[in-house]
C-alpha cells in the first residue's frame, strides 16, 4: 500500500513538472517541437559538440505571416497606404501618378500586385521628412484606431500565440531574439517590444536613409527621400550582417522572401536550425503558399529538403493559433 | 575592550566592504566618479523619479581616443593604409592619383590632414569586393603583426582601464554598451568582444554598402564601392537610431567628432549623462585638445558647460591609464 502510494505521488509530480516545464504549450508534441527542444538543450549543454556560448545564440524571425497575421494584406503595407492617402490633399498630382492612383483609387487588383519598386515608391512618400518622434506618434494612433477587417480585432492582437511561446523560450535559454521583416522598420519599432518582447535595437526592417539636424536648439533624425535597405530576400542576409555582424543559429520565415535569410543560416558551421512557417490552415487562419500574392512560398518549398528547413504546419503543429480571447475567426 | 574590539572589527569590516564595492577601482575619487556612481544608484532604484528601466538602459562609447589611444595615429587609418598598399600591386596607377599617392609616399603631413572625401576614397578602395570572412582575418592578421610605434604593444593592449572599468561596471548596472566611432565598423567587430565585451551586434561605425551572393553554393556577404553610413559627427546619432532605435541615457566621447553624439543624448527627457574624455596627460598618454589633427577637441570643450558635459581629466580623475603591465610609456 505504502509502495503505490509513492508511485501515485511520483505520477502526480512526474505530470506536475513535465507541464510546468512546458514552455512551448501551444506546439502539439511532435517531431517540430520534440527537435526544437532536443535542440536547445543541446546547444546549451557545456562540454558538449554542439554546445553554442551565449553570445552566439542569435534568432531572427520575419514579421509578417511569421509573427503575425499577413492576410487579406500586409499591415505595414495598409499603413503605407493610409499615409498616401492623407498626404494626398498636399499632393493633388498623384491622383495622375502611378502608383500613388492605385493607392487614391484603392485598385486592390494592381496593390496586390505592386513591383519592389512602385512600393519603395510609395513607402518614401509615406515617411519622406518626417521626424523620428513624429511618425512613431502616427504610428501608434493608426494601430490604436485600425482593426483587423475580418477578426475585428486591433492588428497587433493578430499575433501568433505558438510564435510568442518560441521567442519567449528561446530568450529564456539565453538566445537574443531579432526581427528580420520587409515591414517597414519605423513602423515596427514604437510596439514590438510591448508585444514580442522584441527592442527596438533588435528590429531589422526596411528603411529610408536618415539626416541629423538642429532646430532651435532641439536635434532630430528626419527621414530623406532615399531607400537605405530593401530588407526582403537578397536583402534579408545583408540587413542581418549590418546589424548582428554573425549569422544567427535559429531562424523562422514563412513566404519566399525569407529564402535568402534561411540559407545564409543553413550555411552557418555551428549547429542551427531553420523553419518555414507553412499557412495550410483555412479554418482558423488561412491556406496559401504557391500561387498567393501575400506571402508567396514558392522557390523556398521546393528547396525546403535540401536545405534542411523545417515545415511548421499551422495546422497540425499549432494547438492554437492566436491569444485565447481569439480562438475563433469573428467573420466566420 | 570589547568594545574597542568591537570597533576594530566593524573598521575592517566597512574597509573591506567599501573596496569590494569600488567597481571603479582605477578612477580617483573625485567630482567624476561619485557624480556618475550617484547617477547609477539613481536610475536604478525603482519607484524613485529618475529610474530609468533595464532596457533603456543604453550606453554609448567612441572608440579611438576614448576607449583606446589614438596618438599618434588613428589605428583604423594605419591598417586602411597597409590595405592600401598591400593592394597597390594590382594597381599600378595610384601611384599617380591622389589620395593614394599620399598613402604609397607615406606622406605624413598629408595623410593627417585628409579631407572626409578623401579618407573615404581610401576606405572604399581598402574594402570593396572582400568579403566578410576574408576581411575579418584580414583585420586579425594585421593586429597580431603590428605594435604601438612608441608603446611598442599590440594595439588592443593600449586600451584604458579606466574606460574597461565603465563599461563593465554599467553593464553590472543592467547597461547595454554600445561602440559608436568613426572608424570601420568591419575593422572593429573582430575583436570588440575579446577586448572590451561589446558583441559584434552593439558595434556601430562607419560602413560599406554590401550585397548577398551565391557562388558554388556558398553564400557570402561582399562589400560594395560604396559608402553606407560614415558615423562620425552628424553621421553619429544617424548611426544610433539607426541600430538602437532609441537615445542613449549615457555617452562617451572625446573629440569634435563626438559632439552631436553627446548633443543628442543630451536632449534625451530621461536623466542622462555625456562625458568627454580630456587628453591632459602628456607624462602617461598624450596632451592635446584644439589645435590637434588627430582628435580634435575645440568646438564640444567650448559648449562642454552648455550642455552640461562632463569633462574626464585622464590627469586627474584616473589613476592609471592602461591595463597594469603597460604603466609607463616604453620609449621614454
Amino acid at each position: 500500500m505504502r509502495i503505490l502510494l509513492f508511485f501515485s505521488w511520483f505520477l502526480i509530480i512526474e505530470i506536475g513538472v513535465a507541464s510546468a516545464n512546458d514552455e512551448l504549450p501551444s506546439w502539439r508534441r511532435g517531431a517540430i517541437k520534440q527537435d526544437l527542444t532536443a535542440f536547445v538543450r543541446a546547444i546549451e549543454t557545456p562540454n558538449q559538440s554542439l554546445f553554442v556560448p551565449v553570445s552566439e545564440r542569435i534568432a531572427v524571425f520575419d514579421n509578417d505571416g511569421t509573427l503575425w497575421a499577413e492576410q487579406p494584406h500586409y499591415v505595414p503595407s495598409l499603413f503605407v497606404y493610409d499615409r498616401i492617402r492623407a498626404l494626398s490633399k498636399d499632393h493633388p498630382e498623384w491622383i495622375h501618378e502611378l502608383p500613388f492612383k492605385y493607392v487614391l483609387e484603392s485598385d486592390q487588383k494592381k496593390l496586390t500586385t505592386l513591383s519592389s519598386d512602385e512600393y519603395t515608391q510609395l513607402l518614401i512618400a509615406s515617411q519622406e521628412n518626417e521626424s523620428i518622434d513624429a511618425f512613431e506618434q502616427k504610428v501608434m494612433d493608426w494601430l490604436s484606431s485600425h482593426r483587423h477587417p475580418e477578426f475585428n480585432q486591433p492588428y497587433i492582437e493578430l499575433v501568433y500565440q505558438p510564435m510568442l511561446e518560441v521567442l519567449r523560450y528561446l530568450r529564456h535559454h539565453g538566445f537574443k531574439t531579432y526581427i528580420v521583416s520587409g515591414g517597414a522598420r519605423d513602423f515596427m519599432r514604437p510596439w514590438t517590444e510591448t508585444v514580442y518582447g522584441i527592442p527596438p535595437e533588435q528590429v531589422i526592417g526596411t528603411s529610408l536613409r536618415e539626416t541629423y539636424e538642429v532646430k532651435d536648439g532641439q536635434p532630430n533624425i528626419r527621414s530623406l527621400s532615399e531607400l537605405d535597405l530593401m530588407n526582403n530576400k537578397q536583402g534579408k542576409p545583408v540587413g542581418i550582417h549590418a546589424h548582428i555582424g554573425r549569422k544567427p543559429i535559429i531562424g523562422f520565415g514563412n513566404s519566399d522572401g525569407d529564402y535568402e535569410m534561411l540559407q545564409w543560416i543553413s550555411s552557418n558551421p555551428k549547429p542551427h536550425r531553420a523553419y518555414i512557417i507553412h499557412h495550410d490552415d483555412a479554418e482558423r487562419e488561412w491556406a496559401y503558399d504557391r500561387v498567393s500574392f501575400i506571402g508567396q512560398l514558392n522557390r523556398a518549398l521546393d528547396d525546403a529538403n535540401r536545405f534542411n528547413w523545417h515545415i511548421v504546419s499551422m495546422k497540425n503543429d499549432w494547438l492554437s493559433i492566436f491569444p485565447k480571447h481569439l480562438s475563433s475567426r469573428a467573420h466566420r
